[in-house]
């Protein structure tokens, strides 16, 4: 078990040995720490070694200028000048929160980053400022548009944080297919199967086994398949891609670059880097914040108090695992797998840091 | 068969004679006919008897003062005064389109109106402004929460249109669940069975049957079961009834007042009427605004070439199925069936007009 704190310090010190600035590895080992407390360890400490090999092959820029190169009253497109994705994430939605301070709302589409890590990070940046926040993120192509074998999009997830007064606030953080990638990845790793609707084979049937992407397979949208409404989940997903890079000057669909060194740059490329898109729309842009906010404790409130089906004990509201989780955690501490320990010992040796 | 026209000239004169202006009625036969037009006819003809029986029970406004109520540059809140649901629909987003204009984008949450029928009209007004549209609107609750029997939320959709150059628009309009009640419906009168995924009996078993709304039942979010990711269909139909409702200070939830006059009046309201959100963004706040529609070409083009599934012909792009009835139904006509065909007969007769 690790402390929040270490690990945020651990990772902190291997962005700066990058070469990437202070206040840069500070935003960086925020989110991936975020991830870890939150309960997505898919997007945590296991991709720093992603990050370090692009780093080592001279993919990443750890010196960028992030800019914006256009915009209106409520809009800007930023360039992340190929930076590591979270610097670039957290500048483009600090624009939208400007934007929407004058205009009521703010829109931020932004090309030539990487990965991000969460998109709910960026989302619940709006909160403190009393503003809903929203965040798209395109990413590399393993998921099937219906009717179809080709892998043309990623699993682009949608982040919508919206305040509330004295409940918790609302946070929607959730991938456009039924399950993460990671979760494949573990169950690969086990040998293990898994539900039908998650992956077809390389002809389109329907396939149990995880592996199937590495055979030519790929991922189904949310919905599973034609008749369960794949198609809305199809729908989604490339909205989101059409929004984090066409909006943006970003490639889009099968375009998008790996975010990992042992995968070959792409030949093809349609735009710049991976698209992420930001909203931030101010609450009194729609009501008087305080009402709102009571309005939304209403809404969680009602929501909450459904009856919950035979066999379990409650309903949820979006964001109430993540917080449970992160109540945990922050008490109980980080465990990381040999696998990922090891990969940061040998990165924290290599890098001349201290970890154990 | 009917002509296109003459089912328009009849609709118009139907909502006339219950007294909108002659501007209004335009609109709502507009609607009521694009439906029919794009395949939608759970959206189309048959919903002339609910309004009419509304009207009929006094609980529609025919003479509505639809007004902004709350502004800032980019955004409004409209009050659609209890009007026609296109009424206040069309001004509302006619009023994001002029936001846009001036601040980039325009984004719009009204209260106090009623069923606006398909959100996918509303959407694809930007289009001829070079404009991406958005339309969101909540229902009345037919659909449960993941892990909850309560009957909370409508199948609440989600309507985004895009502008291309040389290709048609990317215009996608889905309700957030599997399937839309509509289908549902017809299930039902024919007797038959359906997939299991769409709607859960009143313990929440999986229940192929789709009489079982009438017995305590409810209808699932796209996702089907946890497992298979309805906690995002819930994550999704939750943000659009927030956007819909919280941010306007309409009904939400539970409360969202029914469309149909043989339901009664909820006794509890939170809001006024039903919500709708709509979205307009021009594209030249982004992007050079051919270089952004050239874009979306290659966008379509790449993943209508996408390779399909074995048994499959074709990858279809969102909108393509609706403007290909819409070809093949302005040639052949609206065939309209029996059971609607008397509705309308009865309507013509009590108001006095033509129709046979």
């Amino acid at each position: 078990m690790y402390t929040y704190q270490y690990l945020l310090d651990f990772t902190r010190s291997v962005f700066m040995k990058m070469g990437c600035s202070e206040e840069h590895s500070e935003t960086i080992a925020d989110v991936f720490l975020a991830a870890e407390l939150r309960g997505h360890a898919s997007h945590g400490m296991i991709r720093i070694k992603d990050y370090y090999e692009l780093w080592k092959s001279g993919r990443i820029n750890v010196n960028p200028l992030v800019k914006i190169v256009h915009e209106s009253p409520s809009t800007a497109v930023v360039d992340g000048d190929n930076a590591v994705g979270m610097v670039a994430a957290r500048k483009s939605m600090e624009v939208a929160i400007e934007k929407a301070r004058t205009a009521g709302t703010g829109w931020v589409a932004t090309r030539n980053s990487n990965h991000f890590g969460i998109a709910g990070y960026y989302a619940m940046m709006a909160l403190k400022h009393d503003m809903i926040g929203i965040c798209l993120t395109n990413a590399n192509p393993l998921v099937a548009p219906t009717f179809s074998i080709s892998r043309m999009m990623g699993t682009n997830p949608i982040a919508v944080a919206i305040p509330a007064l004295n409940q918790p606030p609302f946070v929607a953080d959730f991938a456009t297919t039924p399950i993460a990638r990671g979760k494949l990845a573990v169950a690969e790793k086990k040998g293990e199967k898994v539900a039908t609707g998650f992956v077809q084979d390389k002809t389109g049937k329907p396939s149990d086994d995880p592996s199937i992407l590495k055979a030519g397979g790929s991922m189904l949208t949310l919905g599973g398949d034609r008749l369960h409404g794949s198609h809305k989940g199809y729908c989604l997903s490339s909205i989101v891609d059409i929004f984090s890079a066409v909006f943006s000057g970003a490639n889009f669909g099968p375009f998008v670059p790996p975010s990992v060194a042992y995968l070959p740059v792409l030949e093809k490329k349609v735009g710049d880097g991976t698209g992420h898109f930001f909203g931030a729309m101010r609450i009194d842009a729609f009501q008087p914040a305080a009402e709102f906010k009571s309005k939304m404790d209403e809404w969680i409130e009602t929501f909450r108090s459904s009856k919950p089906a035979e066999g379990e004990e409650r309903v949820l509201i979006p964001g109430d695992p993540e917080r449970e989780a992160e109540e945990r955690i922050r008490k109980e501490g980080i465990d990381l797998v040999p696998a990922i320990r090891k990969d940061l010992e040998v990165i924290a040796k290599e890098l001349n840091i201290d970890f154990d």
